[in-house]
């Protein structure tokens, strides 16, 4: 069984041909700068990078070239575009109508363009990826699998902010949350490794990649979580803010001459720590390499964004009133020592011990707390294309 | 001794004749629509409210009306203006610079004007009527007490937003926190209680009034607020949004044509328990009686407000790794049972109990939590008056 998992961004696309039930992946790689002039990276496990100039006008393309790098005679993978049994395709918003992955058709696909708006850089990227696929590979079941789905199962007082009704009627302006897919795999993976069922357990992960959320799960399904109407709200992330005085975009656009836009965009792309740090760099190894060597503004930076996570931790516990477990995940989760370990120091009020050996490593699947400690503290890495392909294999079956 | 204590609005002025050693006050009132046309109210302890009409052109006006109710052959309280020792004065807004209570001099004056720009609609009216109790009152000695001086001992890690650095340099944006006179009266009497010093004590003060903020206390000092550049941000409010995604901003001017400043004035006027409601009220009486009467929306906005408010107390459980004492005050804080009830069901993971026949009251200082309860809850009601008059008279001593 091969299933091909295509995440569409604004301008690149990646893709991974897999297989669900034994994880092997036959080959992946990344579509760069489409609509401008087109770069292909193509990789088989074990072999070189291989990169393309390949013209790439636009989305429908893209997927020509990563069909014709799957299928050429000498560095390809399948013989036949009918060895690819369907597509997963990671789609950023669903809203409140898609609860979880569905097989795509044209009222799905409806649903999906009525986000538009509350994904206006994704959706339509999402959909063009799939008319794409469609046309290609005809034969293949299509599969949609939502960042906000498994966050649907958020109650009322936690999706709701302290806004005026109307607009969560009129403009569906809500919490949906995202990483949903990640937050769902790395739970159940940590209930696996606990050797507990899903249904028994409260369990915190955090998800900290360059983009970083939180989320709680309690009994399986997602109670909170950090992100909201969009990917800028909670944590203090690479360059986005995370949460601020909502005031605070009303002064700056004073002081500054900014637009209301001018100031989002701002707080997307040039705050976090980043923008804290003084311009340093979004990357939290520059930022401790900084950090090191003497630069008090990006050791404040990495204590901001530790601090805020802890205190989201904290709230979550409130949330579910208690917890059995804290995941690490993505980038700086899996790989960032420093950074659980500080994260830790504010926990010893749950009862969490951390054994310094087992948090010494990167992107290990491990518990990191010690067998004392009262919540299990573990790293454990994410793989969404696993879960999209799973998700996607489950519903064609 | 008599300490004259004056809280200056934008339209209207808050007042009290007290002596802060016996607690007993004299008179107090309230001078409203200032600048429209002029409202004195008047009372002296056991005594009815006299109501008069007073031409209150300006706050120096709105003084005068005081100075002649103060002194009123039938109905005043002082003979001579010299009874009164010192003038105690609530202002809003610090700054950095301003870490206690001081003496009022032009350097002092200039501070304050310099931090107009962050609360302009407080820092100005505050202004005024010191200049005005200057004029008529020029044997006492001013006093300034301002709201955020308390919260000046906050890290850094807590006080600095996610933004651009140089936000911070240039415009001084960074969390303030507010209430803090009243958080520093609630969390040393809540010591007091406890038979305990301050500095051997983490404790969280949640007041919770039509305006609502919480403060983490660790040995004597405030670490962390949520309220922050401004009093928008935290947790919902009678008509505050507290915490939102700041992405919302631009949605909102965007869908329903407003601009920043509008969109700002609506996060503070009409959202809150107050919006979230569908506009039912701001009051959270006529709030649980629309929700026993079977008004859903209501019920989520209680439900929204509770569950934030623990979500706070958790995230400061984290922030100071552990908590002693959890105190309860202001209108709200103070006066609702079923709002102290639902916050604390989410406690329970702190060994947190509550006593329900202790709970069971209006504004009454004492320990709602059982004698087995690993943390103290209380009601401590707060009494921002005689905390002003109290430093005020530490001042001038």
């Amino acid at each position: 069984m091969k299933i091909l998992v295509i995440n569409c961004g604004s301008s690149s696309l990646k893709y991974q041909l897999m297989n669900p039930q034994t994880h092997e992946v036959y080959a992946s790689g990344i579509c760069e700068r489409i609509g401008i002039d087109g770069l292909l990276t193509y990789q088989r496990p074990g072999q070189p990078k291989i990169k393309a100039d390949h013209a790439m006008p636009n989305h429908s393309s893209a997927i020509d070239a990563v069909i014709e790098a799957l299928t050429d005679t000498d560095t390809g993978v399948v013989a036949s575009l009918t060895e690819i049994t369907a597509v997963g395709h990671r789609v950023v918003h669903g809203g409140e109508k898609m609860t979880q992955s569905v097989i795509i058709t044209d009222a799905v696909k409806k649903i999906i363009e009525d986000c538009n708006d509350l994904a206006p850089l994704h959706n339509p990227a999402n959909l063009i990826g799939i008319d794409a696929c469609e046309q290609l590979l005809p034969h293949a079941p299509q599969v949609a699998v939502f960042d906000t789905a498994f966050h649907q199962t958020m109650p009322k007082h936690a999706y709701l902010y302290g806004l005026p009704l109307k607009y969560y009627h009129d403009h569906k302006i809500r919490r949906y949350g995202f990483h949903g897919t990640s937050h769902r795999f790395v739970s159940e993976r940590t209930a696996e490794l606990l050797g507990r069922k899903p249904a028994d357990l409260k369990t915190i992960v955090c998800h900290l990649g360059n983009g970083a959320s939180i989320t709680a799960i309690k009994h399986g399904k997602s109670i909170d979580t950090s992100m909201g109407l969009t990917p800028l709200e909670g944590l203090a992330m690479g360059t986005r803010s995370g949460d601020i005085d909502p005031a605070i975009i009303e002064f700056i656009c004073a002081k500054e001459g900014l637009t209301v836009s001018e100031a989002t965009t701002m707080l997307n792309k040039r705050s976090g720590i980043y923008g804290l740090s003084g311009e340093v760099s979004s990357d939290f190894r520059d930022m401790w390499d900084a950090a090191d060597n003497g630069d008090a503004d990006a050791r404040t930076a990495l204590e901001v964004y530790c601090y805020r996570v802890a205190k989201y931790i904290g709230s979550y516990v409130a949330a579910m009133n208690g917890v059995d477990a804290i995941a690490f995940t993505a980038g700086v989760g899996e790989n960032d020592i420093p950074v659980r370990e500080m994260i830790c120091t504010y926990l010893g009020y749950l009862g969490i011990e951390i054994d310094a050996d087992e948090n010494n490593h990167k992107s290990r699947e491990s518990v990191i707390s010690t067998p004392e400690s009262r919540v299990t503290v573990l790293v454990v890495p994410t793989n969404e294309e696993l879960a999209i392909a799973r998700e996607t294999m489950e519903l064609v079956a």
